[in-house]
């Protein structure tokens, strides 16, 4: 999906947001990635890297505006489906220091969760107080506030049905993994980082999204990766109900 | 241009931004109203007066994508005048008490300003922690900011050429003024509230305006204010070259 730009699938963001729409759980915050948005520009500009000379800050505000302009699909699509729901653009209310969320205003999604209307976010080009700006991956977003918040469950869909022994795009031996606690994790992310190269993007690979995911399990989280592709996995996912996938916790 | 609904004026929208490019003055932070995309249906709904009942939270998350739409358009300007631009709504970044500003997060802005991006702000549908959700004015937000920025100037532009003894829209014997301090401020301010209940839309008329920048004013600001729907005079304001409109300062 992130090969071309622009491209967006609007039929699966319908989909998707019928499923949440369908599931009804509460309280829960909605994070979205780049897809074939945020990444392209972001690349580009490199952006990630963080500020190096004025021509890039052109390239920043429109790797952003990209990402306003993907969220504003999902946002139609879930106030068609009488979702109240309100985006918080990540760039607006969080700064980092060299990549990692350093100071994030919580209250305005405290009290959209209070309300009962649903937050939506996402991964952004954000502020940082020693590269200038970069990029702010949604996973690392979801880890920081499900501890932030003591959220019991983290819901990762993706385009493949969970952790793999190895790459499935590439290797055809490998093998889903269904569950994997913190000790099993650290041995798959060896397999996993030597293929870190090739695969990664602006906002890394799936040993990038696990990594992320760490400090949140540590705290007693518990974290779901499923295949978002598969229409019902999402609505399976959030009603707790059996699901291919994998499962990530402490033990 | 509050009346009709979605009656985006591309137009000035592009002629202003052209204004502000040809200016090129820094640091600068622009903030603008809902005209006919955000009034309508935070009326619809009663948002400014809090939340009452759960038929509300649709039309809160409502109001906010019009206003997102709406600074969308305001940013595609900018960013084809090649002018670095990031839109912060403030529903993301403060939260209000009972309409007014209380906790506000600055860092995003500063770093913008510092990196010369320039910030793009606008009036919004925002969480209020004693009514839930509210409104909150463009006007309120140029004055909170330049007192924490410590800003010499506010420029408003608005659809008459500045400050009336009376009404100019429904009095012809209504005379320009073109200087005022705090004190003369008061005389008028008695004037014009006497005509606020039928020229007000959610965020308050000319009198909610001018009383808005009372406290910004006594903190040293200056503000002018004049018909942005005149071509050249937002230009000429940020070139602080001479211009049809008001001028107020605490003394």
């Amino acid at each position: 999906m992130k090969e071309e730009r622009y491209t967006p699938n609007q039929a699966a963001i319908s989909r998707l947001v019928g499923e949440i729409k369908q599931a009804e759980v509460k309280p829960l915050i909605l994070i979205h990635g780049g897809g074939s948005y945020g990444h392209p520009i972001a690349k580009d500009h490199q952006i990630k890297g963080g500020y190096r000379e004025p021509s890039q800050l052109q390239g920043f505000a429109k790797t952003h505006q990209a990402m306003v302009t993907l969220n504003g699909m999902v946002l139609e699509a879930l106030l068609q489906e009488d979702i109240p729901s309100m985006s918080l653009p990540p760039s607006a209310f969080l700064t980092t220091d060299r990549g990692r969320i350093r100071f994030l205003e919580l209250r305005p999604i405290l009290k959209l969760l209070e309300l009962g209307v649903l937050p939506v976010l996402y991964g952004d080009a954000v502020l940082d107080s020693t590269l200038g700006f970069t990029i702010l991956s949604g996973d690392q977003l979801a880890a920081h506030l499900a501890i932030k918040l003591n959220a019991g469950r983290i819901i990762m869909g993706i385009d493949v049905d969970g952790i793999y022994s190895r790459n499935p795009k590439t290797d055809p031996s490998a093998q889903l993994i269904p569950h994997l606690t913190l000790h099993e994790l650290r041995e798959v992310l060896k397999h996993l980082q030597e293929e870190t190269v090739e695969e990664a993007d602006v906002t890394g690979s799936m040993a990038g999204k696990i990594q992320e995911l760490i400090p949140a399990l540590k705290r007693g989280a518990q974290a779901l990766i499923v295949n978002a592709e598969k229409p019902g996995n999402i609505y399976k996912a959030l009603k707790r109900e059996q699901v291919l996938g994998t499962t990530l916790q402490a033990v």
